[in-house]
């Protein structure tokens, strides 16, 4: 370098760390390393046919369209269908209160351009989706964490950390919530804690974000309104996206929020990016409107719970006593507890040279540093039987380093959280 | 709303201004209105055909790749494609130095992210592009305006703002530059202006960010180096993109920068968006891959050329004396300034409501402010007898306007500057 690059970077910049997840990622592309880490789909969901069809369909009919700059807002068929598609969930939203997005993960953006200043202070779960944590903390702002059990955020905690920082003068921006098949818990919040925590959320007048990408993958059980739903979008931003059940190749994510606050949104999306591409929301949006996912949905569904099945039956099998793991309703993850004092981190290392096999350590997850004894496993890309496998090795290595009180191998029913 | 949407506002955000172009857009794409404000490419420019070729393949061949997601960095095919297409420009990249972006908005954003603090100071030409501007005063920075002439940046006028910026004590984090058919004024800097701009970033340790997105589109008259060829990219960071070549539905722009800044870039776009599509730069790569943009590039080219041909004949036949204009050898824009004393902006709204033709007020292109007499006109997207009409309409109107002492509307040679 001719320059001295960290003289040029700015106060965010330098505090930027790269995605663990990510960076794992590269190192588990190699052959024959089983991977629980990613979170990717299953290519096997992907309607490739149908894509195939309406691309075609799409530059046959309204290339000049499909292919030029679009407005901030989003394509406006496309924000219409999702209107259509969002009100089988209880939401009620017309196409102003909509934006389209690259991802989630550019509304997380948006909504941190919008909202957070440095020295803010923000309530995420513990855990919390890693990226989120990521792109909140280069903003500067301070994450407050509330834990979790199995019916989701700790609503009675909540209202200790609402009112603590209250005391102090402090009045959080929002509170991020991803309630639906937590990545990385799999927990699902019931509808109590949703009430809850809105109620809550109207007494100390803060807002709420629902992150929801996962919610259309149930395999069992009733699924709880949308926080969204409950209180109609009064104080409530929602996050979806087509990532986990379209492709994540298209890139298509969605905000739903009031007008007023998707108009602040477009305006920061304006300088971000200008517009999202014309061409994958106009395939998307055809996609929609030819019932194409609605149709294709309960296979994908299918799909994901023969290997959430999977996963918890080698565990089952597999797992010392002393480890504990959740057991999800859906989504694409599921969380494994080891024994008190052991380190995922320590582990990870050997489970990838020697074990082969990778996971996510759950202290990236842990606003608050926690969860060394955690780790997040991804169910939705290996195989049944890259499951199968991946589980007896990640319990070879697990028993190797058990604490001496809880080192027993015999079989036992483990306790699911 | 039941929520008060201003206490919950970043500084930033406060501070955020819709852009002027996109909100006129949305005025004038009701009928009748004849527009030069935008800057679409000709929709009878895109590849349709090759693009329902080049989908289909992917879809057959690499769909389970194409709709999964990528790495931020961008698909690698399309890194190295880049780099081939990039080296005709005599710019030696490998893929590690080059980072795919949601066009080349996005690549200022990151810019703005990796380098920017409210209170930096930055130097940018007088006029300069709209929404560069826009971005960067999202991140609270000072902008220090540097006037331009026919061949480029005054850069004996650079030298006296570096040097009075020194005299501050102040060191700014780069120099922003539009070298080629600059938007908005269609000037394109001398290869001598590109050496001066490098010797002065050098002497006052400063980085240059060359935004490049008109380069392919040259009508006549032969391309200086872009500046990162001249310097090896030592401290020049380039954007480019497809959005005037290609298509902009597309929305594929990239960086181009030394490996230890594009790893900076990375980290701050994987929290943006985790990744630009993959099924878009699958499309992309196999273009490239093809030549289909090298063989398309000498028409698209002609179709502008015709284009700008008929705006300068029609400003030379309608406009009184007075009025100037350049006379850009290639890109999508030219500038129009009006006799000193006249108000590009307070003329717009008869310009839109009674002769209903629209144009961007060159004001918005000033970091300084000035600028009130001139306007940029778009002569991409209209066709040619709605060039014709549209400067007809705008002459009128100017000459209604004009101020007594040059109120002259014989006609004279206009000098184009």
């Amino acid at each position: 370098m001719t320059i001295d690059l960290d003289a040029f970077l700015s106060t965010g910049a330098r505090g930027m760390r790269r995605s663990l997840i990510r960076e794992l990622l590269k190192l588990t592309s190699r052959g024959g390393i089983i991977s629980f880490a990613g979170g990717f789909p299953d290519p096997t969901t992907f309607p490739v046919e149908e894509l195939q069809e309406v691309s075609r369909d799409v530059l046959a009919d309204q290339a000049s369209r499909a292919l030029q700059y679009g407005i901030t807002e989003g394509d406006v068929r496309l924000r219409d269908e999702l209107a259509r598609w969002m009100a089988k969930d209880g939401i009620t939203a017309n196409r102003d209160q909509i934006l389209i997005t690259n991802g989630s993960q550019q509304g997380l953006d948006i909504i941190g351009k919008v909202f957070l200043d440095p020295g803010d202070a923000i309530i995420v779960e513990l855990p919390s989706y890693l990226a989120a944590l990521q792109v909140f903390r280069t903003y500067g702002v301070e994450m407050v964490g509330v834990p979790q059990d199995d019916e989701g955020m700790e609503t009675d905690r909540l209202a200790d950390a609402l009112a603590g920082l209250a005391r102090q003068g402090r009045h959080p921006k929002f509170i991020y919530a991803v309630p639906d098949f937590q990545n990385p818990s799999g927990i699902t919040w019931t509808e109590e804690r949703r009430r809850a925590l809105l109620q809550l959320a109207t007494q100390y007048d803060t807002l709420v974000v629902e992150d929801n990408p996962y919610r259309e993958i149930r395999f069992e059980g009733s699924a709880p309104p949308p926080i969204y739903a409950l209180d109609g979008g009064a104080r409530t931003i929602y996050l979806s996206t087509f990532s986990k059940t379209l492709a994540p190749g298209l890139r298509i994510g969605w905000m739903v929020a009031q007008e007023e606050i998707i108009a602040q949104f477009v305006t920061a999306k304006q300088g971000m990016d200008l517009c999202s591409p014309s061409f994958t929301q106009a395939i998307a949006a055809e996609m929609l409107r030819r019932d194409i996912l609605y149709r294709r949905l309960p296979n994908i569904a299918a799909v994901y719970r023969r290997k959430r099945d999977a996963m918890l039956r080698a565990l089952q099998r597999e797992m010392p006593s002393g480890v504990t793991w959740t057991r999800p309703e859906g989504g694409l993850f599921l969380w494994l507890r080891l024994p008190e004092g052991m380190d995922a981190e320590a582990l990870l290392p050997q489970a990838v040279e020697q074990e082969r096999v990778a996971y996510v350590i759950g202290s990236g997850f842990h606003a608050d540093g926690g969860g060394k004894h955690t780790m997040r496993l991804n169910f939705s890309y290996p195989s049944e039987d890259e499951i199968d496998e991946g589980i007896r090795r990640l319990a070879r290595l697990i028993k190797r380093h058990l604490p001496l009180s809880t080192s027993s191998t015999a079989p036992r029913t483990t306790v699911s959280d």
